[in-house]
């Protein structure tokens, strides 16, 4: 069985402290649930943050970089992919991950989103409230708003079926 | 002097008969002012009316296609680019276009219009209220909102200058 | 019925005058026939010349540039289509191609060349002499060796059975 | 400090039993020295062959998908990376390799040797005598041809100078 892959999207130097604060501890949530973070690589806002979360508490991370080397990858990032292919990697971010969670971005991030929903991925919003944009995707399920990092846990768990109680079995 | 390419987005087959048809007219407009119109290549929706438009105006038309093939390509595209990139294609129509036109879409128009900005790209939606969700580039002049396809010329004209009076001088 | 899209590979900055001299007399023979030239766009080596054969001899020419904005697009580029993508473009090239044209070069255009093959398009290679390496294609009569601009043109109309004698039917 | 990545490219479905036993022993080798195995993804040939080495011997491997889903991935693969890109993807495959080690295959791996060498990878080929074609590659070092998999690990340190008497210092 392979390990989830859950993708951490939001922005990047303009995130603020509240939103890196978030990205980190979601980080260190993945990791405690066994699962593998993916995002965009980069040592900066919530990349860096969700990376560091993941890694500080013995997380693996994936980072898929726009550039064609690896030389501004977040020292919590494991597994450069370096596609050189700019905001083209955004697609590769969304299809390589099982589900996303977008924090509060820009328009990287919402193009991270709307390409997920196109491809039929599901997505949660952590505090950032697109709602209405997307509002027929969130009317079918396939994308719900949270408001804390523990919920976006719980969220993926029920969209998986990776039931709490699966143990009582 | 290289003709001026404008990238023609928005919605496939869920698109309305208004707006194909406001498509369609846009395609013409954009082929009678000797401008390439570039679009996503597919002979549905938006895609097809546009290129029907430019064509039937003695325009040129450009199609990006997400296929390996160019099987799904409009008649009315000249040039298919066959990318094999799927939605990984979005980049290439929005980097490719020296100004984007939006009309009403989804996701996947959403996704472009989001690239765009991001790379700095002037985007004219037509008829595609997104003002809310992008309107920082609102405020800074980067994207604007009109409601017919012979504003969206006007637009290109003031955006780049074109002036109407230049035959005066 | 759409044009021909003939797409010239060959080497950039290190091609010789002599390679460059018979990209420049490809170029003006596709034009001379009504075929649309497709290259890697920039404007240097076998790209630059055989742009400006299509060019001088009134044809329409495709570029697919591998960076992020048009800056270094050979002046004989009608249409450049910017990827952002470095070297994944090269896949677009061959994609996009009806049949490629590999002049001498170096990684980059056998990058191409493998590419082509790879995709199922029919390479003809023009004083290239890869026929140990792709040995199998050649016997399989998909990838040929000719020696002169002319032959490149009598082989297209071969594959393509574009015969001359058409006319008589 | 990260984990060398290690690209192993090579046949797919008509890699013979021979070459696909030299890559099982070469994942397995890569593995034992605590490096990541990165190479195409699919559950075939080479790719199939030496993500299972790897797994067999406590490995990391990464596996970078043509598709745009992962229902073809091998189960031997730990974080296949969705890219949707068809050999688009080879690109990506040698810019996120330390170091390209190529088995005997047909245009899909020469393409990436290729790709590989023209964006400054060394190459290790592994009973893969491509050396007539790359020979100014090989006069330059960057590009070398061993007989056993043991050599490939012996070369990468070499190459990487991760010298075994590095403890004697």
């Amino acid at each position: 069985m392979r390990k989830l892959i859950v993708g951490v999207m939001g922005g990047g130097e303009g995130a603020s402290p509240e939103v890196c604060e978030m990205a980190y501890k979601l980080g260190g949530l993945i990791a405690q649930q066994g699962w593998i973070l993916l995002n965009g690589g980069w040592g900066v806002g919530v990349m860096e943050a969700s990376a560091r979360g993941a890694k500080e508490h013995n997380g693996l991370t994936v980072g898929i970089l726009p550039d064609r080397h690896k030389d501004l990858a977040s020292p919590y990032i494991d597994i450069p992919i370096v596609t050189g292919m700019g905001d083209g990697r955004n697609i590769i971010n969304v299809l390589s991950s099982d589900i996303v969670v977008a924090l509060p971005g820009r328009s990287g991030t919402i193009s991270e989103i709307a390409l997920a929903l196109k491809n039929g991925k599901k997505v949660i919003l952590l505090n950032f409230p697109l709602t209405d944009i997307f509002v027929e995707y969130q009317k079918a399920g396939i994308m719900v708003l949270v408001h804390k990092p523990e919920e976006v846990i719980a969220k993926i768990k029920e969209l998986y079926q990776l039931e709490n109680d699966e143990k009582d079995e």
